[in-house]
């Protein structure tokens, strides 16, 4: 068993490091307070023994020696940037609760047949650089490196030259190493566990998700004299486009979610008609034809609004797309397993987020292990969950990796 | 007559300061390129026997002397700020035009019976900060010189502080001194003088606004694992009310505008469910009862919107109202006169845009001569006069000025 209380006093110490007065956390990629986070992370992994190396994405892994450390590493982890108003578990929660298996092993002092390591995985929100999870995904042959550093933020600063700023800008190659397995310990960030009342979530896949960007233009004028017949109002485009995308997520209930949740008005001035409205689309669903139906649809709504609301698009690119995740199925029973050996009550669930895990599973045996998290609330400064899901999260990591370390 | 060509160049030469790669001008009041604009024309005016004086709210006046020094002043001008993506005559028009009737009255050696006074009045537009015409309206005792002096940018820089860094924090009263008649000079911003071929609208009176600030607020939550069902997507609620706002213009045509310029999104990343929104509404129309109703109904939609949306409205507050104003008919009587006694083909017209004068007109007898603009397109970088526009402007400028400066 995990010491429960040692996890959640670290998780409460990290969650200091960009706390928001709403209790929650900032700490977005590749801000000083991301390294913040890391350093703290590599001083407690060094603490435990680990040697810490850093890849060419800055994703940071700490290795604990197995007993013949010519054999594949067990992985686990997760992120440890933050959304801009985030919660103190998404993400810190798979690299602490990892970290916290290799404090147990110590304690048992156990060595494994296997190598561990914990990792924490760079730029997972893609909240300051889109798409999400592009490091895990240079990892898994998805993205080129190239692609990686290149990721810029809205003021143009890209992932490699903050790499470089924070110090961690590594040199070995990221990726194309074999795995003997992964596993990723994630709050669910959704409600169904809390709802039926369920500990453990044995994830059995993840749900496909494209991500847009689209830009409308129409023409700037004033807001006074300018009669309504002859506008060419960007953002009442915008407007009938941000309702579009929510039929869409309607009409494929009850598993589809499709959401506008950035734009960006130009030039945003009170009385100034807006010229020309930027927004991202996010559309998700478990199945893949049905992304595609949802993918058709936005593109005929957004041709049509722009057509009546005599609106150019500029742009409407699909920047980030993965088909639904099917998780390995003898990791998925390595996680139900060690459910069922604490006595946890469980279910199988699909993820409605993407995670590292997601890519991962591309280049690894891989499955994931979800608590729930209160009211179904992430990405939300309220996010919160229980020391004993918590605690019962690490039990369930700490016995899946055992399981397929050992052999 | 004027000397239009020198009237075009010193328009160009301004133009250059704050200039824009698409041929407009970005000059926010108080701005250190607000500062540069009005150093420009403080030299000009001295540089034609002006003195200058500045208020408190950083109004600059040049004034020419009367033979009767103790007549009334003879007052124009406009503003020299601009919105963020402006033209480059919107404004500055009305102050260079002012400059340029000086100095065709020194061409001419005229000495009026009357002072002569042109004004750069500080921060007409309401784009850095809201509302428009707050120093002519401190001016005329609409708003306070505690209210003036406060309002704030969006980074919280006030009006006050950004007089003193730029220079142009004045000492003596604004306001509360008489005048003998004013004249504002300025582009129609709209398509009716250009569509019917006239060169110059005679302004009998503007219309009324209303500005309002709304935000709604929801929950953020993750765009992934949240079932639609669940949401409280303010963004779709701000979305529904951009098309709110736009019905209520249509539904009282064809003199009605309502518009939504500006809208900020909380914490606006890609896969986070918005949970704060903010923007701001602009209503116009002629009839003051019209505009009760319109805020009445957009009131009632807000309301409605939120309720279905389950939404707060955390705030909904009108942050700016006039009602229509009808200008002087004696003032309006001379800028008529003036263009028949050129020829010039002229309409009476009602502004849709507010204007420095509107507040004036409150404290002094007040009218407006407008030209065309092409297109009807202000409050854009392409926005565009001809010289001969600008010069037939010019010459009813200073015919209405000098029959009012000669009594
Ligand atoms: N787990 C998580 O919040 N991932 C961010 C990527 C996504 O939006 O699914
Ligand atoms: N003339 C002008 O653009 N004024 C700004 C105030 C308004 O929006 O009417």
């Amino acid at each position: 068993r995990i010491n429960g209380q040692r996890l959640w006093g670290s998780l409460m110490e990290m969650a200091k490091i960009g706390a928001t007065p709403k209790g929650g956390v900032c700490r977005l990629a590749l801000t000083d307070l991301d390294r913040q986070g890391r350093d703290l992370f590599v001083s407690w992994a060094k603490d435990a023994g680990c040697t810490i190396s850093i890849d060419q994405m800055g994703n940071v892994f700490a290795r604990r020696a197995g007993r013949n450390e010519s054999a594949l590493p067990v992985m686990t982890g997760s992120h440890a940037d933050s959304q801009p108003t985030g919660g103190r578990f998404d993400g810190i929660y798979g690299v602490l609760g990892g970290l916290e298996v290799i404090r147990t092993l110590n304690d048992h002092g156990i060595t494994t047949e296997h190598p561990i390591e914990v990792v924490i995985w760079t730029n997972e929100e893609g909240s300051r650089f889109a798409p999400a999870m592009v490091a895990s995904g240079v990892f898994a042959g998805v993205f080129t490196l190239e692609y990686g550093l290149s990721r810029a933020d809205v003021d143009g600063k890209t992932m490699g030259e903050e790499l470089e700023r924070i110090g961690y800008a590594g040199n070995i190659p990221c990726g194309g190493r074999p795995i003997h397995a992964a596993f990723e310990l994630h709050i669910e960030q959704g409600p169904i566990l809390e709802a039926e009342n369920i500990t453990i979530g044995v994830v059995t896949a993840a749900q496909g998700q494209r991500w847009y960007e689209v830009v409308f233009t129409g023409q700037e004028s004033h807001a006074g004299p300018t009669p309504m017949p002859r506008r060419r109002d960007a953002l009442l485009g915008a407007a009938r486009a941000i309702q579009l995308v929510n039929r869409i997520g309607l009409a494929h209930a009850p598993y589809a979610c499709a959401t506008v949740g950035m734009l960006q008005v130009h030039p945003n001035s009170r009385n100034v008609i807006p010229g020309q409205v930027f927004f991202t689309v996010d559309i998700r669903h478990p199945e893949d034809a049905v992304l595609a139906k949802m993918d058709a649809e936005l593109r005929a709504g957004i041709a049509t609004i722009a057509a009546e609301q005599r609106l150019d698009v500029s742009k409407l690119e699909q920047i980030f797309y993965y088909a639904p995740v099917p998780f390995d199925a003898d990791c998925v029973a390595s996680v139900r397993a060690a459910a069922q050996r604490f006595g946890y009550s469980h279910r199988d669930i699909v993820s409605g987020a993407g995670h590292d895990a997601c890519y991962l599973a591309k280049v690894a045996p891989t499955s994931m292990v979800f608590v729930p998290c209160v009211d179904g609330i992430s990405h939300n400064e309220v996010e919160d969950a229980t020391p004993e899901w918590i605690e019962a999260g690490g039990n369930v990591l700490l016995h899946a990796m055992l399981e397929r370390a050992q052999e």
